[in-house]
């Protein structure tokens, strides 16, 4: 069972962008260096234009030649010839924030996207970031309260990009308080393991489903796989969720888990 | 080993006050309903005439003939007799909210503090909302932020009254994003329990050390005792945590919790 088949990079959001910017910097190492061809998928927002050209300014200041920002507004820019190209000669592609709805409804079954899905396959790593990172899962986060008590109906969930199964992603983790949603996010299926990344950090999944963490922050694992007990299928909506015997991971940068054992790797 | 000797009720904030006041009127049923003898003590808020009408008018409310607001400001105010007998009388006695370290700083080592500890040993019921449930614990958490990745440095702890014991108590905690606090407290000594308590919501916890859950939101025990690697003790303040393992378990009302066990109670 695949769960991975390329390289990604999912980061919490908010990235260092002015200082060291190591994140962005093992972006750049991964898609070849300063002689990549870096594409920007700034799709998920609706500044395209500012969006783009902030990370267009950070990769040529990390000394990268050929950026490339490629702004697909609609679904019928997906279909175009010239951007599944762009996307097929990318050494690395790169979402940046905005809204993952955006990512999956304008690009969901285009051209395009098959074009990242063969991007992909082939080892070409894909980044996102927040919005970016939320839609990598096979279904993602799309909504739902910070700081509140897990819950039911406290989310919502869509059919994500898929390019990595069996987790599911969230961003701005501790910054927004979103344990409460990502445990209501696997309680429904304990079988998806919940990956809550914080700012300014990043897990770096290889095609062997290991992933290491990078960056200033913390990602925290949510394995309900043992559980025994949850009370999810009976509630209606806002009743508070009772769920026993969780386990979790708190991994800063240095560590890993290995997404096939469910186990922490240390160094 | 004892760890609890009589009755608690620890409230983590913002109880409902206007609409069926819950909480409240199960503090009142534990203290002997409308015939008891209800104590306010609001140490630790600076606006106690304010805080304690406010309590005093909802007991009343609930139908309570004897409410008495103890206003105890000061040590030398917590040396007097008066003080002392009043505690001593009381069927159940309620600790407001505001800062955990006027509780302790004000009490610790007093008269009145003794009255308190014999009324406990004597099965009188305790209650604390907020600041009166942090301080509740052996060594309970006076600040740090919310919202934060788990690190090093991010919390600050001091001795609490130690009515209960190897358990650390957080409260406003979904509600205000304190996972990475609690995780923060748990990873120094695995061996404590970490209670997070989310608003408007309680735990009762009796003399067989059992918990049981009340409330509209949910509570959030975490158990690091099986944690098999932590950095803890290497980092420098700010560095982020590294913590695997750790057991979690959410529980709304009607759930409850076994201390010795440390396993979950389902209905």
């Amino acid at each position: 069972m695949e769960k991975v088949e390329g390289n990604l990079l999912i980061i919490g959001g908010a990235e260092d962008k002015e200082g060291e910017c190591s994140i962005l910097k093992e972006f750049v190492k991964l898609a070849g260096g300063k002689d990549g061809k870096i594409v920007i998928m700034p799709t998920a927002t609706e500044e395209p234009e500012k969006v783009g050209e902030q990370y267009d300014n950070i990769f040529k200041k990390i000394g990268v030649a050929e950026v490339e920002i490629l702004k697909i507004d609609s679904r019928k820019d997906a279909f175009c010839m010239k951007a599944q190209k762009i996307i097929e000669e990318a050494t690395g592609i790169f979402f940046t924030g905005g809204d993952q709805l955006r990512i999956t409804s304008i690009l969901g079954g285009t051209p395009v996207n098959h074009s990242l899905q063969k991007a992909y396959k082939n080892g070409i790593v894909i980044a996102g970031t927040s919005a970016g990172a939320a839609a990598m899962s096979a279904t993602m986060i799309i909504g739902g309260n910070g700081e509140a008590t897990p819950q039911m109906g406290i989310l919502n969930m869509a059919p994500g990009m898929a390019l990595v199964n069996q987790v599911v992603i969230d961003q701005h983790f501790a910054q927004r308080g979103r344990l409460g949603r990502l445990l209501a996010a696997v309680a429904q299926n304990p079988y998806i393991l919940g990956i809550g990344i914080d700012e300014d950090t990043a897990v770096l999944i290889d095609s062997s489903a290991k992933l290491r963490v990078i960056g200033s922050q913390t990602i925290t694992i949510v394995d309900a796989q043992g559980s025994t007990f949850t009370n999810v299928s009976e509630l209606k909506p806002h009743q508070p969720l009772a769920i026993t015997d969780i386990l979790v991971h708190i991994l800063p940068q240095g560590y890993g888990f290995d997404l096939k054992k469910r186990k922490p790797l240390i160094n």
